[in-house]
């Protein structure tokens, strides 16, 4: 049989400035391309496995592990495919179907789909209303009491510690106690924040965090972290009765491959950038000012900034649309001759975007870009 | 924080003739390790996604998939982490946990490891004595006929189509059929065969079949394939009832990487190496008489050989452990001399190995090679 052509190559997205807060932190370094060259090949991790992934030795994964269990504040750090595969082997390990967790209504839609899996009813903690959409430890307070007075036994608190729609920051520390008030361990989602920000486990009183290689980590993709108190390791990371080495949620190993090895590399790297986080914080707030300044434009979620992860209404550019013969097309059309990628095709009402690891000339010259359009066609 | 040095290298298993069965199968093609370089950063094939992973049309996923689903002769493909993770989703999918499932005697430990996640029961059907191991589907079907007399449910047969320690090659079509007749759907794990030889889920009366991107599709890990019939894509690729595009076993998105990019570009190859197996069975089998013919080895499992992977007892090499001032560690030691890896250090009594793509030349090189050590301390 004869196969199609696949189309596989991205030179649009590696040679332009890309907006998309999904790839800003998992670019890779350096380090990150050379070790994926290393070990491009099927099963290349395994070389000298006995047996577990977590305890390879060459290349160092257990030297890796130890050394990330520190950076992030846990006792315990495997790799998982991804944050949604860690949600879902928490879920899994500590709750029965028909369980109830509480998450925050600024949730992944990935953490809806872990507990749909595992068959497991989701209360909502509600954020608060346009345009700030915050999630107070408050609410999370006040649902936890309500599920009590009525008897109802949660299972798992969730937080998304800095969501995907509004990159707003959650005060995970203030929340996880609460959870534990209420006796209740906390599993925070950290795929926008590990690898970008500072993350403490043990300070954050999270139980369990996620992370992703891929999104926040400059790693190869499908690569996530699990990371988990020691009291927890006895349920998630259950050794099989058959095969006694082997880690039941984990099906044996997970991670038998190069991302991997991308994410080693990039480790010494990732953990220099989170101590610059300030600056990217700094960069936003610049970035959001200037773009405000533009009229039209305005930054929804929390203010000022403490994410890189920006939401805009556009006003301005819906209306240049209403009247420009290429329409909505209009907007990326005009980025993408400005070498500027990263917003969707037909976007102009609002847009999500993100100058994280831009340098600050690269930055000014986006926010110049927008400018630009809109004083052409306004 | 300071990182320990992990030692990010593969020069050895990159540089030298890697007789690792595990390994043969995945080494990329160069067209592979352009779309390695080209879908390196994180989160890289998800630049046009409108919401579904099997649906992106650039690089066009969507057109593999039909692509792939016609090489396996099924309705319905998807890629997933890898073959286990592909089998605990269907298990997932189609049995509740106490359920019944029937294995076969020489299936994967994770196999054992994706029922035990699901809290099923296995019920194995086992091979016959040393030294062949064979599953039969005489075995299966007195397996079956004794369920269903004692009128216990069985919820699911799986088979594994090549195992992973003698390499035999089992006969899916008849076991399929017994199957069906008992009405059980059969899960055929295809991780040694789907990429090395021909699969066809129709013809074999499988279900569901699972492939191995990085063991046998020449691709960089992790990555699997999931294949299934029509009838039961509404039961295992079901749509969250809140994301209503997202199927809920696949949380979302399996492969947002580069991995998937990989086996995309190796697929003309496995196409065309998959037509050219018969060749590797002849190797395959001429290397096992050579290497029978140095004395003090012998072939374990079906004769003659019907895939690459081989198990040897090795007698002669553990004699010469026993007086060797290396004692077990001779034989890696002057194999890795000859430039030959992929034998476990300090394993003498028998190890399993393939000749998958090499030369002919290769392979002969490597059965000289044994018969000079032999030859050098017997």
């Amino acid at each position: 049989m004869e196969c199609q052509d696949y189309g596989l190559n991205r030179n649009i997205e590696r040679d332009n400035l890309n907006l998309n807060p999904l790839q800003r932190g998992g670019v890779l370094t350096k380090e990150a391309r050379k070790a994926l060259y290393e070990f491009s090949d099927g099963y290349s991790v395994c070389d000298y496995c006995a047996g577990r992934l977590d305890e390879i030795s060459r290349p160092a994964i257990h030297h890796f592990l130890d050394d990330l269990a520190e950076f992030i504040g846990v006792d315990q750090a495997r790799t998982v495919h991804g944050a949604r595969e860690g949600k879902f082997a928490v879920m899994h390990a500590i709750c029965k179907p028909g369980d109830t967790i509480v998450v925050d209504g600024n949730a992944h839609y990935t953490t809806h789909l872990a507990a749909e899996r595992n068959q497991l009813n989701m209360v909502e903690v509600p954020s608060n209303d346009y345009p700030e959409y915050r999630i107070t430890p408050e609410s999370y307070q006040e649902v936890l009491d309500y599920q009590e007075d009525y008897g109802e036994d949660v299972s798992l608190v969730l937080l998304t510690h800095v969501d995907g729609n509004y990159g707003n920051l959650t005060d995970a520390r203030a929340i996880g106690k609460i959870a534990h008030d209420h006796g209740v361990p906390l599993l925070l989602n950290c795929a926008y924040s590990m690898g970008r920000l500072p993350v403490d486990a043990r300070a954050f009183n999270a139980d369990f965090v996620v992370g992703s290689g891929h999104k926040s980590m400059a790693a190869s993709g499908p690569i996530g972290v699990l990371g988990l108190k020691d009291e927890w390791a006895d349920t998630v990371l259950k050794l099989s009765k058959r095969h006694a080495v082997k880690e039941i949620e984990m099906l044996g190993c997970t991670s038998r491959g190069a991302p991997v090895a991308t994410l080693m590399a990039s480790l010494p790297y990732v953990i220099e950038r989170v101590g610059r986080w300030d600056e990217e914080v700094q960069k936003t707030r610049d970035f959001v000012e200037k773009m405000e300044r533009i009229g039209g434009i305005k930054q929804i979620g929390v203010k000022p900034k403490e994410h890189d992860l920006v939401r805009f209404e556009t006003p301005v550019f819906d209306e240049i649309a209403e009247k420009h013969p290429r329409r909505g097309f209009f907007l990326y059309e005009e980025l993408k001759k400005r070498k500027i990628v990263g917003i969707k095709r037909g976007q102009t009402k609002w847009f999500k975007c993100s100058a994280y690891g831009f340098t600050q000339e690269q930055t000014d010259y986006i926010t110049r870009s927008f400018a630009e359009i809109v004083e052409r066609y306004k």
